[in-house]
């Protein structure tokens, strides 16, 4: 059988094609899977435009987060059945505990950038790729968990087990934003957002934030919101110098959750918060898979729906592509 | 009855005088102690010569960590009675849980800076601000716990759960970087330490350092050490671009313990380890009363036993502080 | 000044009385506290009735969860002014971390126990036994927070770490029971409760609970009802043989909080699934003062109002403590 | 290729027997391990004696814990290549994380039960059943790990976070116990050990236990050595009655690991040690491969040697199954 997907033939914008592959058949522990979604990150793009210094195979398919139908599985599959709809885990093979990797060599083999990428009709991948799709969401839906969800949820939940009450700084209102946002409401936090936006200060408190405020002087507006007491959690999109504004900020033995680099590639702190307050400075890259599985379940319970900014069809990754670069409110969703 | 101390009438580093004060008796739920040691940490010189932006009394009296014997005790006290040998808490009223201070006004009464200082011949405080001394420590070995003893106990054990087989990069040989070395050794860790000096390299061997290694390039040495592992616990004294070189060296999923600022008040971090490794990088600030006493348990159990650099007798606290510039090897202490 | 409390000259169900006391002044750190309203535990029964061993002073005032209003403060005292509304602290002096007590003399230095009790009009304690007030609750509701509330969200929160997607099984409806309903709805859980009484399920179902299930062989609907995963938390409330049942229905490294001991106080277990599925066991006696402070936060930030099934006027204390045997549908508070 | 092991062909004392069998080839990601030492645990004996109902496929070769050296590996191995040694872990593909079953299936899919045992002297197994041995350890002493040095290993590290100064209650001298021993004495604990046997006393003193004591009456004793404290960790061997003594002689807030059933597959508590003291209660049932790997380290830094009692040739299987029933201090192990 041969099915569609995007692919590059080298590093550089404008190399994306469609290109039909033969699909793999599910032998041994794979499962072979129908995509009827996947979900973009900026990744991707960083990815497709400048290989990130990973190590490639030409032709390469882009995009980690997909969901979709079981359609056969090889013999020894014991998690999955046809008909079963899944999803994919951001970091194959990382069932719990750590990364896997060393010093050297920082865990980073993905889908979509070690691994292939999930852009196709058709993926067939060993089962313990893959976790069950929450029951109460669509496709489109649940192919933002893998990774916005999930990195959401490592930050908030399982290591920094927030609790009702807690103070929950969210910058910004892309994907892993907008999940930070409503995890914290599920879980009885109070929220405070920032935005340059006006528009999306005002849809982030329809969304149920408690605090909709711009990025000006942010941190000054944190301590006057909470009578000086601060952040019990950040979640650190901006990196830069925009830390400092963090380490103001956080409360007393705070957690600030480093997720992104939206203003470069340097994190930049004043020595004097980070002892005197002593918060917990902790580098975020998603999460494992036992992490996802109890996502899934509380997505399940509490009837949170993720965020969707646009939806596109499978012709129209480029244009998709093009809205991550306008800075999306939640997450661009490629439907099959 | 009077009694000498080491005073300031201003900031600056020529005032420095012993002066004559009435000792407060020990009425209600507070103790009188006469001191038998206090110990210096580099924090005293800095508060002595800049104030640190503290709001001190004068005439003020430096100096946090001290070890003496317990004289008299109000009609409220539960804890001590006289004769008891006690040492400060560096925090007082820090009884457990997070420092006293909010996001605006981080936690720092401290002794010796917003409280008085311990460099007295008898000091009356609260009960709630002493622990009692181990049994298997002298005065002056004693007096180092409260701030320096305490500070690489709360990194590796309080917070970083230390275990046998674990690896624990110290950097440099001063009072907090000999007492990591020692409590890791104690819970059966590999310890890698760095110094410029050859000397003092030599020197930690000997107390117990698997691998002493200079601080050239010190980052590339712990991944060969280790087989590409990196440390699980790193000890960070110097701060500024030094940073960079932990976040290198550390494992995934370790931790970094921010303690000093040898090389700045500024924090510069490369992004991609702190993302992909995910370290939790930790500021500190010594840490609470429960802990203290936690260290003294472990002490007498362990026969652990502080390094002190040299002793002066009271009336040389000037020489004593001078030697806190060149750098000693562990601790410093005036025993009276 | 004069007022009334309610107090015994002896152990014994017949001894209630109300008399008139001088109320202490608030010198030091001392505050006097205006009553609004006393919440009732069964402990207090126990209490009056057989003494429970503890050295009672007569005459003895039982009651251990007030709320009320700061009528006055000491010149030593910090965290309190006129005028602040209050609940105290079921366990006085103990601020953080365990109990006040060693392995030989367990801790249970309560209030209307080891300390006098708090059904008077006024109350002169040290401002380190009260905390403030939740802004959302009235006195009658903030007075059921200092024992039902903290047992509730120590056990879940605290120690349990619960969050949204757990499953949580409570026994009985009584007031530690619904706080656990309500404050596992708040942090998006999924519920069981078990009654012998269909009306109290009634009740509990319109609470948020998910499921509400008889008391007869309830282990194995929660099996049913959660396709055999079993409960990530189980508020054991009987003990006796029960437990037996909860071992059963726990889930592979669940979590049991032992509570109460409706059934007996001997506890009872089959070894095989104590070792098998690893779960936690956890004595629970109720928590410490920052926990409180942290829960008083929650009830603001999510507006839970704890169940009150009746209030009671001051004089009708015998007629509440009636109530009690006859097993309420949340807490029976005394309102001044 | 023909190897001989042990094998019964149904439940039953006297059915033991070598036989020969083909030795499965190392295909796909499965590696063949020539077997130098298994280390036995009583449980072998209670499944070759009764079948614990398991679903024993016969011939059935008992036995859960090899130590061996990898002959040959299948193309899709990565973690191992011929000439590595190794041993088994105890659960197959437990990597981290719950025990691998839900409430109703407790977790027990073990080596040497439902899974095929290893007293053969070659065995072939996916790459995942297997972790590096200690470098400073020969097969006979490694053999002990998978086990009883990982069970005391994660009572201790991994769920009881062991510190220097706790102090640590051992129930006897078998395996688990000494491992105990060893593994509290290399974190700086304080050990207390308890036998009925004067001899064994003796020589758990010799192995580093601080206090060995008889065990009538032990928890009074414990009290005494420890000026009321009590005890941070026990190691509940017994269970049964003994049970009380436990809950009496645990510190506040300590820790009871549940690990053994040598009195009775009942535990029996009394409540209000349980209550007030608030311990946790922890049912053990070894471990996931992760700890084990820590434990592997943790030897090899300490240099850790485990405790065998004896040694026994392969033919003399039915004599070291003997040898458990009498007791052994530490291990029994068959050495090929």
């Amino acid at each position: 059988m041969l099915a569609k997907q995007w692919a590059i033939d080298d590093v550089g914008p404008t190399n994306l094609m469609v290109r039909e592959a033969a699909v793999e058949e599910a032998t041994g522990n794979k499962v072979l899977v129908r995509a009827e979604a996947v979900s973009l990150n900026y990744r991707d793009k960083l990815v497709l435009e400048t290989g990130m210094g990973l190590p490639l195979q030409f032709p390469f398919v882009p995009g980690s987060d997909l969901a979709g139908v079981v359609e056969a599985v090889g013999p020894g599959v014991t998690r999955f059945k046809p008909g079963d709809r899944v999803i994919t885990t951001f970091h194959p093979g990382r069932i719990n505990g750590p990364g896997l990797g060393d010093a050297r060599h920082p865990p980073y083999k993905t889908l979509g950038g070690y691994y292939p990428g999930v852009i196709c009709q058709y993926v067939t991948f060993c089962e313990d790729w893959f976790v069950h799709a929450p029951k109460t969401l669509d496709a489109v839906e649940a192919s933002t968990l893998p990774c916005a969800g999930l990195t959401a949820w490592f930050a908030l939940v399982e290591l920094g087990r927030l609790k009702a009450g807690d103070k929950v700084l969210i910058q910004g209102t892309g994907g892993v934003a907008l999940f930070g946002l409503q995890l914290a409401k599920v879980h009885g936090a109070e929220v405070i957002i920032t935005s340059a936006n006006a528009e999306k200060l005002e849809r982030a408190r329809a969304l149920g934030a408690d605090h909709a405020i711009g990025r000006e002087n942010w941190a000054e507006r944190v301590l006057e919101l909470t009578q000086d007491y601060g952040a019990d959690h950040i979640f650190e999109i901006a990196a830069g110098a925009n830390f400092g504004q963090s380490l103001k900020a956080v409360a007393v033995n705070g957690r600030i959750s480093v997720i992104g680099v939206m203003d470069g590639f340097e994190l930049s702190a004043p020595m004097q918060s980070l002892l005197l307050k002593s918060p917990t400075v902790q580098g975020l890259s998603v999460g494992h898979r036992r992490a996802l599985e109890d996502l899934v379940r509380a997505v399940d319970r509490t009837s949170l729906k993720p965020v969707i900014d646009k939806r596109y069809s499978f012709d129209e990754l480029p244009q998709a592509l093009q809205h991550l670069d306008r800075g999306p409110f939640g997450k661009i969703v490629i439907g099959f």
